[in-house]
């Protein structure tokens, strides 16, 4: 279902990631989608979900899943209710909002089961290295003191990239590996694609945009440019 | 909004929570609720919320809500998204979903900023001689050894349903006092009114009854004659 | 055992709270205490609590208790713990330490039954009236945005701290309220009990100070000072 | 400083491991350890650190230790404190202490840093695998449902066992492997070291024993017996 490279759109819980904002987010998502043939997935609030991916035929994420089963827990997020509500997958562990290791996997496990994305975050190679023996179907690096700060780290950071690149083609090269944090312009993507990713996971630098249709296609533009030129280097 | 005496139906994270059934749920409590004249909320799961608030004309209230405003918070359900999909109020510290001190009397205001009810869930004559200094609207006090046991508090353990009563009136007499666990019969719910509470919380005692519709009715029927009884000889 | 004005030094994880540095530390806080005839407790990092209650002949408290009973729990501070090390109460719910309300209850509980002080530690009004309901033998209330700051709570919000007073003792006058935060000199400790409080929590305006011995007694010799100002003027 | 095949002993709160008691049980298992050559780890609670450290020779280890460096924290336990405290290493990640995975990380790494020794607690083959890419010096595989129950890991599930063993060998071989849940005599333990481990992890089979001594001694016994034939079998 989905292709390389991706752009990854958190919308947190941002004012603009709720009624009739937060549709306008997906669709103009939707719009560059399709504009550029490219992968474009969007993950607004969990109570955004089913309207969301009513709304819109580009895949719609979760934010967030408890590792529950069905069953007797007060306002848990299972992954019988993501999917239902339409999402086609889920981020798992982002930096604001962490999970113990048991849970993690444990959830990348259900998430498989019912046949939906798992994409999970993680904040060091180490990390990352651990993330990956998990077998998630796609890991995003991000170093949480540059989330939301418009320094990204494919240029603050090049080496942790590259690190968790090489660490997760070791122990698994079917994974996908993103990178975040600080990622606010078509040349961050085009950079971190570059360093060897498969894609970006952004928040502000879509959300918070003056323009977020515009600086969402000069992302895609720059991913694709990128992608070719590393694609054809192999 | 709300009037007593009151029955919340909490579905939980049950699987007949989610799609159709969870909409047949609280169409059913829609229907009782007209039929007897009286207040019933339904809570359920987040990903419902909308469609469900979109479903019936009952109050329906989330299971659980986030002390954090709007803004950079990744899988976070905050009190302007349970606003915006509809939801007249909120559940807190249910027993599966404890909360920190400080993020109760935070939910607390934020939810009366916004208008909405706060229900704060207790487990002791204690616990709510304390949740009633932080002035919820609603306090249910549902001792967590016998939730989901058939075993109602009322019948089990009315010295603590009794010692709540009084507790909260001697603090904030204003605060309506619920109670809970174990609750599946009119019985039951009668039992609690007579004890002193203005309603009952209950889960498996309405999602899993084999006539959801009928039980409530039942429940309905009991509560309001208790209530009856109980005014008169004030 | 507690006299009242009382001062509360809480180490923190400090480097200068293991070994010799936090023996240091204690023996100074037991000169003054000897000196001025006034109560001054330690609550040294856990690993130090028996070398510290074999050292002084001052209050030596936790600064955290689970509330499990002894048992299968691996990493947990039981009261049992803490006791048979030699404390004489426990920091309770530090803003650094949050617990959920109802572990809050049963360790207060079973620090009573332990004939141990507990001292909960809250950040409002609303939640020292929340706290005051389970009755624990003192309250310190803490603004966390003071913590650590050197702005003492007692200038910057001197209405929190009168409200907490008033709120403590229309619930339950028998609870000792002090306040903490920002606490550095002598005069800080000084209007804090003209507040109404009858005492002071505070770290690294202790631990911290270029001098502790000296500012610790120009604490104790303002605390004592404002305590007759305040006893007699009652 | 730490040979194979090894016994940890987990002393957990039980009532059992708080002062003489508890220092007991620590002179016996240093005891035994001399008396087979074998290395044996006792894990005091965090209270009794400084004293069993000081009481035997053997390694001492702490059941849980926080990432945070000497600062701002009230009630945690810094690497820094264990070391200061006399400890030889850490259990990390217990399944009743679980972490994040982000600490998970940190803990190993300041471990490593202090020269203390990192064992970290795992439930499942994936977490094994993830566990393994954080590097850490030892792991203990521990099915949590067995914990307690006297029904040996080693019987019960020799498939999580051996996966575990085979996963770690793949991603680091430098890192010792160790399981347990429901060891509870010297079968146990000897079956345990012939599917591959370099040891076992215990709590109450040691700790609640009617003879702790004894039981420990047959313990060594066939640890050492299986550990030749297992060694000259390769």
């Amino acid at each position: 279902m989905l292709n390389f490279p991706i752009i990854v759109l958190n919308f947190k819980a941002y004012s603009e990631a709720v009624g009739e904002k937060c549709v306008k987010l997906a669709e103009y998502a939707e719009e560059v989608s399709r504009e550029y043939g490219m992968s474009i997935v969007v993950a607004p609030p969990v109570t955004m979900l089913s309207r969301i991916a009513n709304s819109v035929s580009i895949p719609v994420f979760a934010q967030h899943v408890d590792p529950h089963l069905p069953g007797s827990w007060t306002g848990s997020i299972t992954v019988e209710m993501i999917k239902e509500a339409g999402a086609a997958g889920s981020l798992i562990n982002h930096s604001e909002k962490r999970m113990i290791l048991s849970d993690i996997s444990i959830v990348i496990k259900r998430l498989r089961e019912e046949k939906l994305v798992s994409l999970l975050c993680t904040d060091t190679v180490e990390t990352t290295r651990a993330g990956a023996g998990l077998s998630p179907d796609m890991i995003a690096i991000e170093p949480p003191e540059l989330i939301g700060t418009g320094i990204p780290v494919s240029k603050a950071k090049p080496e942790i990239v590259i690190g968790a690149v090489e660490a997760v083609k070791k122990i698994n090269s079917s994974i996908h590996i993103l990178c975040g944090a600080g990622i606010s312009s078509g040349e961050d993507v085009g950079r971190a694609i570059e360093l060897g990713t498969e894609g970006v996971l952004l928040a502000s630098g879509y959300v918070k945009a003056k323009d977020p249709r515009l600086i969402l296609s000069s992302m895609a533009e720059s991913a694709l440019k990128a992608w070719e030129k590393t694609q054809s280097s192999k």
